[in-house]
Parts: structure tokens; C-alpha cells; sequence
């Protein structure tokens, strides 16, 4: 293991110059020079070298023949050569005085084979030796917006707030991608692969004291030093939440993370007590994790489980009640002040006045809707509030819905006593334009804050996690 | 209760003629004359009749001041007046000799009052005496494509094999429409809301024996002849599955059936009972609703729990190994003769042979993967196969992948020892665009036949109750 301050870790992810060994002239699927190509796309901002024995030139940068012919030192190094070539380049690292190494290549110990094992071995010996802090391998590294560093495509998003720590490049791409284009952005990710130098507790350290993080996600298999880790989540989850998707439950999810990244996943009883004594917050699938880090990035804390659900129609309304005590939250009566309130404008036919509120008017009038939530925020009963906004679609009568995302999100943003609001825009049909337009109306509401969701048990999945986690640390 | 053979309850379903009762001049929101312009919008072939006492004509249609002055009996009668009128208005049909009517009005039992009650038992004792076929009070009727008869919209989509019948008007509209433009098409579908007179068992001995339905779609609330209703879905359920959304599964869900349709939802133990005793098949929700029924309708029958996951990625891998087993099924290895036909092109650093197989290029090949299915079919121990296809986005390396859609399905479906095969096609991110591709490629997909789920979550849930299905009626 090399020494480092745990601040150190931040050079990953602000690089001034790097190099990327293992660039061919053409550009292969997925070796160095499409990398390469991809930090030219994001318009990275730094020196980039293009280290090839052969060439002079690649992709329009001038290429080096080695690493020590460089005229500085590379703040980051990436090594996209063969697996067995990986420990000559890390001493090649090491002689230039390089400290900061990415290890893309894959072809370690997840191979199964001895051969791979010994590589991984030799890998961290160097490592070891030289003080080398070392991400990977097999691995797409570190990704940080505010230095257009990606190594995962032309989307470097916005700067913001959501630290990630991944074993597996791929789920990192995809939720880097996901939650950055519904406007929660990402301050940085970690993609650490094999993670055989550094590991999670080494980032999960350096995002704690990182003040530019106020949430993590964290994508693990397997953890090397349990300990350290659960004293760590333990440590940071009151004041930052974690919200951790854990791959290899089962027994044969644990025997894909061994081809993986070459690790075993660990007993699922010491993960459930994990969960259960730090307070991070488990998912189980990519969009659980998004729909989670929605709620906690945008919600105010809340205790009580009481839902209070504006529904679209009456059997909706039935399903989604059902749903809310299914996922262990409550869709309490409301007071008799919020039913005064609230019988005036709800025919007696057709609709249902009460909880749910099912009133077709709302969807056509938004100042009725802003109405309810003020009534709903008054209610002593009621802690979170579900709105099923739907989209214009012609199986129903009227040609549309004015356009009022503005006015109510302004509205729930500012309302001196808000309270956990949430929209849902479901449409999973097979129509191109209208699932656009549904996840055009979701994204604008998420872009202002309010997290809306495609569909209601997403939406009452993700608000039950939140509620848990604010009661889990209220209680202790 | 009218008395009536089963068989003539298909005549809600093939109208030549109709008449409104409660149509004013002009359009209101959900009034008896915005049903007529669905019925033109929709071109709806036979005669419609727009009653009403001071018009003489509507929206382009001869109108008249009664029932009794129309030059013929109408084959339908829709009334939409206020629900105080409806009994006056069903005497009206009894005059006129009708035999079919759909009560759209609401404001019955649902609404808690005694009024409201007694006005049922009004409506239900006309019916009765008069041996009237009533559909409603409450509710949106019937829907036929093939006669394009429509009260939800222009949307009659293509004739097909489902047969729906429902409580929830909005409900019925929502599922037509979702499973209609998935290319899943509708034979006939009867929104029957608080059901008074005709119940839901009455229409499932229907459709028990109309050989244009192959499948039945329910949202069930509540059941008045439980014991009826459990004697037919028994007898029905080996031969035409029954796929069946329950509302009012809790208290609360429970307690706003009472105010969506006025009656009570049952013991809850029951119906797990009745599920159990009658191989009928359980859902949640609309999208678990809709995702059965795309596996029921498409998929070969299959006993054995072994899926074999053609994935995305490592990381993805592993969450979906963990899904499949959270599901009840199970994620076998694969055969040494077919490992033997897989690891000659699966790379060993990057990429896991077996199952799951992940493997980069089965994206990009679309010959590679018809030979891995071929192979998948041909291992007894694999059962189901689930693909995960990206679809093109700028996180990923390379322009896009080739459409071999047409392909892809034509060979599952002519595959002579095809097994049950689905694709995931997943994007729930903001991005306006990929999500409408990603919606255009599953609807591809369903519309050759071919279930494509937006998640894989959904998608192993889907595969999990068809085996469930094919497995429960096989070991009787």
C-alpha cells in the first residue's frame, strides 16, 4: 500500500497534463487513442501526450516516443497497453517520477487464471515499491466535470455535488450519464476496477473531507478492508448520505463479481448487518440508485410516513395506496381542516375527495394544484406528497395541459414549509413521442429540483429509502 | 340479475347503432357529446344518435328529442345524463325495447351517500325488471377495435387477442393504449366500474368463450360472486391465462375502493387463496400488468428456471444475476459443450464467458449473437434468455450499432427449439431523444413478437411469472 494524505487523492481528478500510454494510430474500439479522442471531444483542458514508439503524431497531438522523452512530468498517466506489459510501464512511472496512475487494461486476476493472478501481484508490488497511487486496473478511472476529465465520452457534465465510487466502469458510465442528464451532477467518480491499490475506503476517505461532495454513490462488489470502510460509512452517513448499490447478493451474482474483478463479493449476512449499523442505504439496481440519490439530493428531511397521494383517476388511486403500504409508508386521512378545504372544488362524482385526491382538474389547473399543496403542507398528518402529472395522450379527452412546471416548482421550492414533494410522469407505452415527452417533463422537473420519477412505485420506492434513512438517524 | 345467454353479451361489442343520452350542444370535458366526437373521430361505421330535447343537431348529426322518436331501436344506448335522471332514462330504454346499455354516469354508490345508494338499487331494480343488459353505472363501457367503438379516444388500435375487463374506467384507457401501441392488440375490452347489474364473472364466461380472446387482462376491486368468478377463472385459467391487477390489496387501497366503485374489497387472505387455488396470475401494477401480458401473448411455454443473460457489461452482470435469483429463478452455468462453442470469440481480458456472457462485441455483431442463441438453445440447462441491447449513446465508444431488428426477431421466432426470449432495452436519463429511441427499439422488438422490457428488472419479473404460469399447471 503507498502513503499518501488522504487529500492527495484529489490529483486524480485535476490533472494539468497527461499521458496515455498504449495509443495505436488507428483508433481501436476501446484502446488508448479512442480515450484520447474522447478527452479531445470533452475539450479537456490540460497537455495531452500520446506515448507510441512508431508514431510522431496522433489524433493531431504531437506523440512521444516514451514516457521519459516527455518535457514534464504528467500529473496522470493512463496505461491502455497489453495486460503483461502493465508492470514495465508502471516502472517506467515510477523512473519519470510520475505519482498519479490510471490502469485501464483489464486482464487480471477476474481472467480466473494464475497467469492473471501473478500479473495483479506484480502490479501491486510495483505499486508497493514506488509509491505509486494507482487506480485500477481494469478500470475507466477518474471522471471529474470541472476539468472536463472523462474517460468515458464527450459528457463530462455539469459541476456538481454526487461523488461516485465504482468497481465497474461500465454502471459508472451509465449512471454518470444518467443522473448528470436528469441535472444532478456529478463532482467526481472514481471507476477503480480490481481496486488492488487503492480501494473504496481510500475514496470513500477522500470524498468524506471533500466539501464539494455532499452525496455519494458507491457501486461495490467486494471489499478488501471491511473494517476501515464500516468504521468510515458509519462515520460519514449522518452528515453525508451513501447510497450504496451492492452487486453479488446472491450466490451466483458472487461468482460473475469473481469474473468481474477478480474478488470475492463476501458473506450477504455481513452486508445486511453493514446496512443496518451504518445507516447507508442499499439499492439493488441502477435505477433504485438514481431514483434514490434524486430524493436525497433534493428533499428536505422528513420523519413521518405519511403520504398524501393527488392521483390521476380512481383505480389509480387504489393501485397507488396499495403501493404506499407496501413499501411500508402510510396514506393517512386527512385533518377535517384539509377536507374543508378541499371538498369545495372536488365534485362528488367522478372524483374522490380525500387521500388520494383523485379531482381531473388538477392536471388542466395549476393553481388549484398549488392550492392543494399549501393545504397538504398545513396538514399535521401528511409528511411527503405524490403528484401523478400526466402526460397529454390522445386516450384522453382534451388537447392538452398548460405548461405550469415553472410556477409549481417555484412554488414547492419557496413554500416556507414544504415538504417532500415528488412527481410522477409515467408512459412506458410504445409511442416515440409521447415517452419524450414524458421524460422531457420529468427532466425539466428534476432540473429545477423536484424529483419526478416514470413511474409511481419508483417514485414511493425512492421516498421510502428517504424516510428511512432521515428516521434511522433522527432515532439513534 | 336480467336473464340472457352468455354469448349475447358480445353484442356490447358489435354496436350498428348508437344512441347518446346526454348530449349537450356543446363539448364539454367528459360529457356524453365528447364521447360522440371519440366515436367520429375514431370512424366508428355504424349510426349514432344524439339525444337531446332542444337541439336539432350535433357535432355535424342529426339529433332528437328522445329515445322514442328514433326511426329505429338502437343496438346500443349510452347514457351520460346526471345520475338522479339515469333510472328515468332506463325506463325510457325499456319503453323502446333496447337491450344495451352502458350507464357512463357516476355519482352512485361510490360517493357514500345513501342518495347515492339508493339510486343504485333504482338503477339495479329497472335492469332487473325490465331483463336490461346494464354495463356501469360509473364507468367507460366497452371498447372494440374491430367495430372501432371507442369511448376513450381515438385509439381503437388494431383488432388482437386480449380481452380486458376492468373497474377503473382510466385504468382500461391507460392499459388499451399502453399495450395497443406495444402492438399487443385488444379484442375487447369492457370497463364495467361499480359493475352493478353485469359483474365481472359475467364477462369472463364470455370470454371464456369468444375465440378471438386468447388472454384476459383484469382490474378487479372487488367481487360480488366470489364464489362464480373463482369456479370460472379456475376452469378458464390452464387454457386462456388470466393475468389480474387486484386493487385494494391494504386498508388504505381497501378503504378508496369504497369511494372509486362503492364496495368492498375483500379479505385480502382470500384472494392469496384464490390466486393460489386457481393458477390466475397476480400483478401490481399497470407495467408488471402490461409486461405479462407481453410474455403470456408471446413467449413459448417453458418449466425449466435456468437464464442464460446475454449482458452489458460486467458490473451489469453481476446486478442481474442477483435480480434473476431475487425473482425465483435461477442463473445456471452453461453446458461444457456450450462454453466450448462461446469461448473461441469471447476475449479472456474485458469480457466473462459463461452465463452471464459479457461480451462488447454481441452489440455491434448481430451474427455473433444469433450464434450464441443458437447455442443458448440447444443447452438443457438453459430454459429462458434474456439479451440486454444498449442503445446507441454518446457515453459509449462508437457511432452506433447496426438495426438488425428484423433479424434478430425473425430468427427467435422461427427457431425450431426457440425457448423464451426477451430483450432489455433500457434509458430512463433525461435525455429526450435516447429515450425515444430506446422506446421505437422495444416497440420494434413487441411489435415482431419479440417482448422488449424498458429494465431488467422488469423484464425478469415478467419471464418470472410466465414460468410460474407454464410451471403451476404443468405439475397439476
Amino acid at each position: 500500500m503507498p502513503h499518501y494524505q488522504v487529500h492527495e487523492l484529489g490529483g486524480f481528478f485535476k490533472p494539468e497534463s497527461i499521458a496515455v500510454i498504449g495509443v495505436s494510430r488507428e483508433i481501436a474500439s476501446l484502446g488508448g487513442t479512442s480515450f484520447l479522442q474522447r478527452h479531445l471531444d470533452a475539450e479537456y483542458a490540460g497537455r495531452l501526450y500520446p506515448i507510441n514508439p512508431k508514431a510522431s503524431e496522433i489524433l493531431g497531438l504531437k506523440a512521444y516516443p516514451s514516457l521519459s522523452s516527455l518535457p514534464e512530468v504528467p500529473d496522470l498517466v493512463m496505461i491502455a497497453v497489453r495486460a503483461d506489459l502493465v508492470p514495465a510501464s508502471l516502472e517506467e512511472c515510477a523512473r519519470k517520477g510520475v505519482r498519479y496512475v490510471h490502469v485501464l487494461t483489464a486482464g487480471f486476476s477476474e481472467t480466473g487464471t494464475r497467469e492473471g493472478r501473478e500479473l495483479e501481484k506484480q502490479l501491486a508490488d510495483v505499486a508497493e515499491q514506488h509509491n505509486l497511487l494507482v487506480m485500477g486496473p481494469n478500470c475507466m478511472g477518474p471522471y471529474c466535470p470541472a476539468s472536463r476529465l472523462t474517460a468515458w465520452g464527450a459528457i463530462p457534465g455539469r459541476d456538481g455535488h454526487l461523488g461516485v465510487i465504482s468497481q465497474s466502469g461500465g454502471i459508472t458510465q451509465r449512471f454518470t450519464e444518467y443522473v448528470s442528464s436528469l441535472g444532478m451532477d456529478v463532482s467526481k467518480a472514481a471507476s477503480i476496477g480490481n481496486a488492488t491499490v487503492l480501494d473504496s475506503p481510500d475514496f470513500l476517505e477522500f470524498m468524506a473531507g471533500d466539501d464539494d461532495i455532499r452525496l455519494i454513490a458507491i457501486y461495490q462488489e467486494n471489499i478488501r478492508n471491511g473494517r476501515r470502510f464500516f468504521d468510515l460509512a458509519r462515520e460519514l452517513s449522518p452528515r453525508k448520505p451513501i447510497v450504496m448499490l451492492k452487486g453479488g447478493e446472491s450466490e451466483q451474482g458472487a461468482a460473475t463479481v469473481e469474473s468481474h474483478t477478480g474478488r470475492m463479493a463476501g458473506n450477504q449476512r455481513v452486508w445486511k448487518a453493514f446496512f443496518k449499523q451504518t445507516g447507508v442505504v442499499p439499492v439493488s439496481n441502477m435505477n433504485e440508485w438514481a431514483d434514490a440519490c434524486l430524493t436525497f439530493s433534493y428533499l428536505p428531511k422528513t420523519r413521518g410516513r405519511g403520504v398524501f397521494i393527488i392521483g390521476g383517476g380512481g383505480g389509480n388511486s387504489v393501485i397507488s395506496s396499495d403501493a404506499c403500504i407496501r413499501a411500508g409508508l402510510d396514506v393517512p386521512k386527512l385533518s377535517p381542516k384539509s377536507m374543508e378545504g378541499i371538498r369545495p372544488f372536488v365534485p362528488a362524482a367522478g372524483s374522490i375527495a380525500g387521500n388520494p385526491l383523485d379531482h381531473w382538474e388538477l392536471f388542466l389547473n395549476p393553481e388549484l394544484l398549488l392550492k392543494v399543496l399549501d393545504i397538504a403542507y398545513a396538514d399535521p398528518g401528511i409528511s411527503m406528497v405524490i403528484v401523478d402529472r400526466l402526460i397529454p395522450r390522445i386516450a384522453f379527452h382534451g388537447p392538452g395541459f398548460p405548461d405550469a412546471v415553472p410556477e409549481i416548482t417555484g412554488f414547492i421550492k419557496t413554500h416556507p414549509h414544504r415538504k417532500p414533494t415528488v412527481f410522477t410522469v409515467d408512459y412506458d407505452g410504445g409511442d416515440p413521442d409521447l415517452i419524450r415527452k414524458g421524460s422531457l417533463l420529468r427532466s425539466r422537473f428534476c432540473e429545477a429540483g423536484v424529483p419526478a420519477f416514470p413511474s409511481f412505485e419508483r417514485a414511493i420506492g425512492a421516498l421510502a429509502r428517504f424516510q428511512k434513512y432521515c428516521n434511522y438517524f433522527a432515532s439513534l
